[in-house]
């Protein structure tokens, strides 16, 4: 078989570039007679990855020098906790907005260790919808306010950063991460699991502002310490070297093509034409409040429900593959990020109006 | 270059089958037209992978069917914090037996949660024997008893399991884990980072005793609740799918080849001719207790230390590379692991011997 075009949430498409170079390199990185998953973390060769993975990373997303870069593990769903246990502070109140599944999830995990107060919910739409910011209730005391920018399941995104005043934004960028370009500045800490935008499930990316590390509860783990681990370089124990390779080999990619002002416009086009296409069919529809439609995660649904399974069982047999919905959801769910080629998109759009001409 | 003969502690060298084979499937696994590291975890060809990687480890530990395999992230020093987290189960005590660098961090780790117990240490020694059994202070009222089965650092390592009575005994079995056959039913849970002898960096295998776990301490990261994650298969979040496939190629390789019981064989020859070859020398030395040598890490001096950076020099032209001893010993390190090939240890021998007769 040929190689598919795959609209899996996560983890998802790499470039295929990326994965030629990674198989060239298998059994010997770059004349060192080692595979990179062979290779000591401290050692020459890998720490040279590790640097330039973290410039590169840099470069791309404009990182101010008073933010730490940190690779981790755990998962988006492992920092559900860590952030709690570093930004706390002393404190014991957070604020969290609510605009979905996995806003939820990382409300109940917080749980464990502060009062969470919800200031805001889109549970009123069914989470079709991001409340207005003007009716935010934040808390005078939180020490930080979480939020997730784009909510893979349901399809609903934030296209602007949200104004919080002094309150250190906290944003779960698991699904957007790389895909536009972003000013950090206005972020205390930014996090995503790699398994979408980023590079292979595995490892996880913190961008912390330094001011706000250094003081989490006595009883974090030494590996979900993040002064600790910003001060051994994220090697504090063995990190997931390969992951952070081929992440490394990802963001080089992003650089030679245009970084993310290029990537942004070719997602935005991506999005448009696929959201297009939904709209303009009396077949597939898709419920989102067309302000906070993901360019990331475009779920849909088919005007006859039974036709389902006919409509991914042929889709897969054009190469168009995991297109089938959230359970939660149901339906369709294309996940477009980053590695989906234009062309897939297209191929996409001409099979589902072929599929509707014949089954309408 | 050619493929080297790497002697790094961890990551260490893997199977060049293996690598062979990882590097022919990457960018169509099977005919699914995807690499691994781009399948959802939730789909049935990755779920194919997992349940495999699982059923071959059980076999070839002979892992009883009352033992939870839980694949997770964040490395044995994550599972610091984790086993007491899960294990303490409402008491506030646990026993610990301090071997050396790895049993220090375990132990200032479990401080965080609990009061530790250091049954028995080997620092009178200055950890180059370890502790009689019949000295060890046991508690009465330990949670569990740890133990570090091998310490990388100093190559020092249990030749048997110890007798602890009812108490729950955990192992950390980073260096040693796959290395030979092991009665999974002496213990109430076993743990390993992977970068030794099951995979790449990044996936942390835990074995536990079911009527152990269910019993975290509610602020237990979900993550490493261990129970929540055996409920889940391990995918209570995204595992680090391209690792587990790696380990399951490990895991068939270690098949083919014979299983533990070969492995055992190959890795005692491997380690006893390399040690023969030190004390048969008046040039190198090993100080650890011949009871308590390690087969997987054999550190040695050599009798002029003026000529360690020559010995390294001369010994990476040869294809035999990281065999600088760890900072805190200093010397030489050769670590022989399962996928270090016994010509490998043969070459290194030979080097040794040349070098010996060039400059003793």
């Amino acid at each position: 078989m040929s190689r598919v075009y795959n609209f899996s949430a996560g983890p998802a498409m790499l470039p295929e570039e990326v994965l030629c170079q990674a198989r060239d390199e298998m059994l010997d990185w770059q004349g060192s007679g080692m595979c990179v998953m062979e290779m000591s973390h401290r050692g020459k060769e890998f720490v040279s990855i590790a640097e330039q993975a973290e410039a590169d990373l840099r470069e791309l997303m404009g990182i101010p020098d008073n933010y730490k870069v940190l690779f981790l593990q755990g998962g988006a769903t492992g920092m559900f906790s860590a952030i709690p246990l570093n930004l706390l502070r002393g404190r014991n109140k957070a604020d969290y907005i609510n605009t979905g599944a996995w806003s939820k999830k990382a409300i109940a995990e917080a749980k464990k260790y502060c009062e969470v107060n919800v200031a805001a919910s889109g549970e009123a739409s069914d989470f079709m919808s991001i409340p207005a910011r003007s009716g935010w209730q934040l808390s005078d005391d939180a020490a930080y306010l979480h939020y997730t920018p784009n909510e893979t399941i349901s399809g609903v995104e934030f296209h602007a950063v949200p104004e919080v005043g002094d309150t250190p934004l906290v944003a779960d960028m698991s699904s957007t991460i790389l895909s536009r370009p972003v000013d950090v500045s206005r972020f205390g800490l930014i996090y995503a699991g790699a398994q979408k935008n980023i590079g292979p499930a595995g490892i996880t990316l913190v961008i912390v502002r330094e001011d706000l590390i250094g003081e989490a509860r006595p009883d974090t783990a030494m590996v979900w310490d993040f002064a600790k681990q910003a001060g051994a370089d994220s090697m504090l124990n063995t990190p997931p070297t390969y992951a952070l390779y081929i992440a490394g080999l990802v963001f080089q990619w992003l650089k030679r093509h245009g970084g993310l002002e290029a990537m942004g416009e070719i997602n935005r086009r991506k999005a448009e034409k696929l959201y297009r296409a939904i709209d303009d069919s009396p077949f597939y529809s898709n419920p989102v409040d067309p302000d906070c439609r993901s360019w990331m995660n475009v779920p849909f649904v088919l005007a006859k429900p039974e036709l389902d399974a006919t409509f991914l069982d042929e889709a897969k047999r054009q190469g168009l593959t995991t297109l089938k919905g959230h359970r939660s959801v149901g339906g369709m769910r294309a996940s477009i990020y980053n590695a989906m080629p234009e062309a897939g998109v297209d191929k996409l759009i001409e099979f589902m109006q072929d599929f509707e001409r014949r089954n309408a």
